[in-house]
C-alpha cells in the first residue's frame, strides 16, 4: 500500500483537454472538478480551449501537434462536438501508450494518421458516466468522467468493445496535377502564419529531395523558402517548414495571413523551379 | 508526521478561480504566486478569467454552474469587485462542504439560492492578509491569501465573524403576467447560446408539468422545443434546458444570440400553447 | 530515498509561463507536455500568454509584477521572442533565489532593474535541449526542457557559462524637463487602465515627498489624485499609483484608456501644482 502511494507521488496520472469551449464560462472549470471528483491525483493540464467553435480539423490538428510530447500514460479529453446529443459515439483510443476520449467525428484522424497500433472502443459503460447524463453536455458527463477514471486505472477494457469503423476524417490531402502539389490551408495560428497540408515528405515524393520550389498562393508566387523566422526581411512574405512539421507561408513579425487575405480552405500550389 | 504527509498526497486541497481579470495583464499568474507561497500543496484550478468586467451577474452564473461538480472541501475564490478598495466587505461562506471567499456583492447569490445550510463570515482577520493591502488588487492582497490559509488548514471560524446581512443580489427572477412568463436573458455563451433565468421550476408552477409552450423574445415565436443541439436544422432557432439548468434559446452550430440580435437584459416571454 | 520522495511531496518544483503564444493553437500545451515529460512532479502555473505579440516591454512588465509572489526555488519560463532561430542566445538568470529561462533580448530588464544579486547563464549545454532543435519553436525544444531540467534538480552551472553582456532593453524611463516629469505609457490593462513608467519615487526624486500635482496626457489634464478606484465617479478621470507600483489613469468601471484615446508610447507629464 505504501509503495503504492509512492509510486503515484513520482507519477501522477495527467488529464489534458483540447476543446472549442472558449475561456468565458463555465465548461472549462466544470469539467476540471469533474475529472478532480473522481481522480484527486490527476494532473490537469489545458491544452486548447480556443479551437473555433465546431472546427473539427482545427481541433485534429491541435492534438495532432502536441500528443506526442507528453508521457506514456497521459490521458486525453478531446471536445469539439456539432453532434452533441445525437448518434455519434463517445469513443477511446489507445496510441503509442496513451488514451484519448473523444466524440467519434474524427477528431483523432491526424493522430491516427501518425500512429500503426491503435485500438479504438465505443465507451459504452455508462457507470462511468455522470447521470443524469444531459444531452449538451457531454465534456461533462462523459468524456470528463470517463477519462478520470481511465486516469485512476480502470482498465480501458472494462469501458466498452473495441471497434473498427470509427471515423476518420478525410482532412484535405495534396494531389498532383501536372507534377505540381495542389494543397490547401487548414489553419491560421496566433501570428497569422499559414499552416497548409503540405509536408516535406509530399515534395520528396512529387520533385526528388532537394528539388528547388515556389509556393503559389492568392495571386503571390513566393520562392523565398526559409529555415527561420529571425533573417526575413520584416512584413515580407516567405515559406517555411513550420513547427507542425507543415509547410507555412509566413512574414517576420507580420501576419502573412492578413497579407495575403487567405483563411482555412484556400488553395496552395507547390511547383518546381 | 509519515501519515499526514501521504494523506497530503491522494487529497491535496482544490483552489479555484473565478474573476473578471482576463488573461492578459499579471493578475491571475500574481494571485497564483500568492496561493503557492502559503499553501505549496494547493491544486490550482482556473474555472474562469473572462467573467466580463465589473458584471456580476455573469460571475454568478458562472460559479453556480460550475461548483457543485467540484469535491467537498474545495476553497473557491470569487473576484469581480468593482468596490475594490471601498466600504464593501471581504467574506467567507461555507457552503455544502465547500468555501467561497469573495466580495461582499452579491456574487455568491445564485449558489446561495441552491443551498439550505450556509455559514457567512466577514473576513476580518488581517494577520491572514498580504501587507501592505493595496487598494486596488484586493484579489492579490486579500481573497487569495485568505483562500490559501484556508487550504492550509487555518479553521474558518478564526478568519471573522459571522455575519447574515451579506448582499443578496436581486438577480432578475422571472414574473407572472397575465398567466405567462415574463423573464429575461441573464447571458450569452461562447456559442452564441442565450440562456435566460426560466427554469423547468418555472414552467411547472406556472402551467403544470408537460404542457406545451412558446417562446417570444425579440419579435420571434419559437415553438421548436428541443432536448438535444443535434438533429435540429442548421442555423434554425429553438428552445432547449440547457446545461445550466436554465431555458435557452439555441440554433445548431449557429449563434442564436446574432440571429436574434438579443444581449443579457432581454425581455423573454413564455406562453402555454 | 524515501526522505527525498517525501520531501518532494511537501515542495513540488514550480514552473511558469509568460509568453506571446495566445491560447489559440498547440504552443502552450505542448510546451507543459515537455515539461512534464521530463519533470513529472512540476507544477505548472500560466502566468500570461496573451503578452501581444512581439511585445517585449509588455512581456517585461508582466513578469516584473508577478515573479516576487512565487516562492523561492521557482523556475519561470518567459517568451516574447521575434528572433528565434536567429543569433540571440537563449539565457539562464538566477534572481532572488528564483530562475528565469528566456531569450536574450531584455525581457528580464524590469525583474534586473529591482534585483541586486543577478547571475546570468548562456544556456549552451544542448544535451538539455529537445533534438532536433527547430528554428521557429525554442519554447518547445529550448526553453521548456532547460527549465524542466532546473526544476528536476540539474545544477544551473552546468548548463551554460555565465556572462555579462546579455540584453537590457532601454525601456523607457521618465527625464526631467523645465521641472516637469516627461513619462510615456507602457501598457492599456485589461479594464482600460493606463499604465505609465512613472513611479512614486520619480515623483519624490522631482518634486519632494507630498508635493501635490497634475498628470497631462491626450490634451487632458487630471488633478484628481485618488487612493482607490471605488470611490470615484462613475466614468471620470483620476490617477492612482496601481498595483503594478507605478502611476497610472484610470476610470472607475470605464476604459480609461478608450475614454483618453492613448496607447502604449503616449507621452504623459506630471507636474507640480
Amino acid at each position: 500500500m505504501l509503495t503504492r502511494t509512492l509510486k503515484f507521488v513520482n507519477k501522477s496520472p495527467i488529464v489534458t483537454f483540447t476543446t472549442d469551449f472558449g475561456l468565458q464560462d463555465h465548461y472549462v472549470g466544470t469539467m476540471k472538478g469533474v475529472v478532480l471528483n473522481i481522480c484527486p491525483e490527476a494532473i490537469l493540464v489545458d491544452i486548447c480551449h480556443e479551437v473555433p467553435p465546431y472546427d473539427i480539423v482545427s481541433g485534429a490538428l491541435t492534438i495532432a501537434a502536441a500528443y506526442k510530447y507528453f508521457p506514456a500514460g497521459t490521458v486525453h479529453v478531446l471536445i469539439v462536438d456539432p453532434g452533441v446529443g445525437g448518434v455519434r459515439r463517445p469513443i477511446i483510443a489507445e496510441v503509442s501508450s496513451q488514451t484519448f476520449v473523444c466524440p467519434d467525428n474524427g477528431l483523432l484522424s491526424l493522430v491516427l494518421d501518425q500512429e500503426g497500433d491503435v485500438a479504438v472502443r465505443h465507451a459504452t459503460s455508462d457507470r462511468y458516466f455522470l447521470h443524469p447524463v444531459s444531452n449538451t453536455f457531454h465534456g461533462r458527463d462523459i468524456f470528463s468522467p470517463v477519462a478520470a477514471h481511465i486516469a485512476a486505472g480502470v482498465p480501458v477494457d472494462s469501458l466498452g468493445p473495441l471497434i473498427k469503423d470509427y471515423v476518420e476524417l478525410a482532412i484535405a490531402t495534396p494531389t498532383l496535377a501536372m507534377g505540381n502539389i495542389q494543397g490547401s490551408v487548414l489553419k491560421i495560428d496566433r501570428f497569422g502564419n499559414v499552416v497548409t497540408n503540405i509536408t516535406p515528405g509530399h515534395l520528396v515524393d512529387a520533385f526528388g529531395a532537394g528539388t528547388p520550389f515556389v509556393v503559389r498562393i492568392a495571386g503571390c508566387a513566393i520562392s523565398d523558402i526559409r529555415t527561420s523566422y529571425a533573417g526575413a526581411p520584416q512584413g515580407q512574405l516567405f515559406a517555411i517548414f513550420g513547427s507542425m512539421g507543415r509547410l507555412e507561408i509566413s512574414a517576420n513579425q507580420s501576419s502573412a495571413a492578413a497579407l495575403l487575405g487567405v483563411k482555412p480552405g484556400t488553395v496552395v500550389e507547390v511547383r518546381k523551379t
